[in-house]
């Protein structure tokens, strides 16, 4: 995938420079842009496209507008009135350099860019233009991320049932994740048979990363992380290890990649890259 | 227009009230959509379709979606970090009621919401959601209102030229109007002839919306304005008086109106609600 990574920085880099706008927010957009994380999202999206044997750089347009919704989240998250965040992976925060007043609407420019680099982008038909982009509504708005990221919120200093948990990190990080492996498989003209299977393993990888993620903070490397662990214990908050011990989120972590996994085996598909998929976000380290 | 305002009214009630979603986050949206302006994107869209001889209630999805919008960036706008307003309308802002969190995500909620309510209208066409989502972005995004916004934040303390303020208000207020009439004109079939003289027309109606807003910060009533006039004055703000005399700028806004009515007046269209719209903006007192 390292020759489609770098397809996407190179994409992610003209689509702010193509830009008509002022100086200053394209260098705001483009700073978080660049700050350089897992793009594991548009990742899924090359990876299902792949799986059905179709050409990857057909969701080129998708991936990159899934990575600037991403990347927007994490701006308005590390806001003063959000999280209060001074750093991400090692480097300022957005507001940090910026300013609070630019940080915002760069969150907004990337929020509202992110539909129109689908809507113009030449290769796809309409209708699945209209398909994509509703999915992609559906999934960043108040039916998706952002009414986990309201959830997540509501539970903070609370102690949540395994249920509450599940709700919140299927929305704040799972709808984004299920987002790129149905819009791939769309793209690659899977049947709604296929997408509901693979449906169902973007929520099962979703838990994972979400599992993977609470773990980290308990036994993961400060420095691999680029951010600061044992977080989760000191803010009281609710996680994975703390409703079911250490043990049990491993457990967990392990069946829900199991089976996502067995979701992929029922599909016949061209490659495993998606079973790889799962696997590295079982054990990833950072 | 009033029963179509009523209309507007109820289905921007239904919007949120179908919405899937944690009930703060709801109330959050209503609570700045429903603080009640003039609804004059709204009513600009209903104007122009009428104006083809076609149903306004075609336009109703991008008429809420307009809305959406609109509300979004008062939200944003109003928050501390930016301009730090704790009155809209008379009413608190969303942020005094709801806290600066809930607020910024409200905005992120609502823009996102938006290009949902149209990709999911039944009642249009994908090659014409694809046309008003895609005009829908450039109009909100950095390309339009979110670089209008960052200009005039650029433009602070300066004293600007006259066409640093046009470049301003033709993107902060200007381009939501622009995609007003144009989204009429696309959900009313209209030519690309017809839609380029249309886009004419909103823009000089634009530019007089904001010169009349800029007058009615000098002469205006502060009940009637549900704000505090003098404002412009007292922050050594670039306006229209500021730069051409109060005299000149009335001259100006008079210049555009009567721009906006000739342009109307060669389409021969089936109704002059475009130019009854016109001379609304040129004497409003609110």
């Amino acid at each position: 995938m390292s020759k489609m990574n770098k397809e996407l920085e190179n994409q992610l880099s003209a689509y702010i420079s193509n830009l008509n706008a002022p100086m200053i927010i394209k260098e705001a957009m483009d700073y978080s842009l660049q700050a350089g994380g897992k793009r594991i999202r548009p990742s899924l999206v090359f990876a299902t496209i792949r799986s059905f044997g179709q050409n990857e750089m057909e969701g080129m347009s998708v991936a990159c507008a899934l990575e600037m919704i991403h990347t927007y989240s994490l701006i308005h998250d590390d806001l003063p009135a959000m999280d209060n965040d001074d750093l991400r992976r090692g480097k300022p925060t957005n507001h940090k350099v910026f300013g609070e007043a630019y940080s915002i609407l760069a969150g907004d420019g990337l929020l509202t860019y992110s539909f129109q680099v689908i809507a113009q982008d030449p290769k796809l038909s309409n209708d699945k233009k209209v398909k994509l982009m509703e999915l992609l509504a559906i999934s960043a708005g108040p039916e998706g991320m952002v009414g986990g990221q309201v959830a997540d919120m509501l539970g903070e200093n609370k102690s949540l049932t395994i249920d509450e948990l599940e709700y919140i990190h299927k929305n704040k990080t799972g709808k984004l994740l299920l987002y790129a492996v149905k819009a791939g498989a769309i793209i690659a003209d899977a049947t709604n048979e296929q997408i509901d299977i693979l449906a169902e393993y973007a929520e099962n990888i979703g838990l994972a990363f979400q599992i993977r993620d609470d773990i980290l903070d308990i036994e993961g490397n400060e420095e691999t992380l680029g951010k600061p662990v044992g977080s989760d214990v000191e803010n009281v908050k609710s996680t994975y290890p703390s409703l079911l011990s250490l043990h049990g989120a491993k457990k967990r972590l392990h069946y829900h990649t199991e089976k996502a996994k067995e979701c992929i085996k029922t599909l016949n598909l061209h490659s495993n890259l998606l079973e790889e998929m799962a696997s590295l976000i079982e054990v990833r380290d950072s």
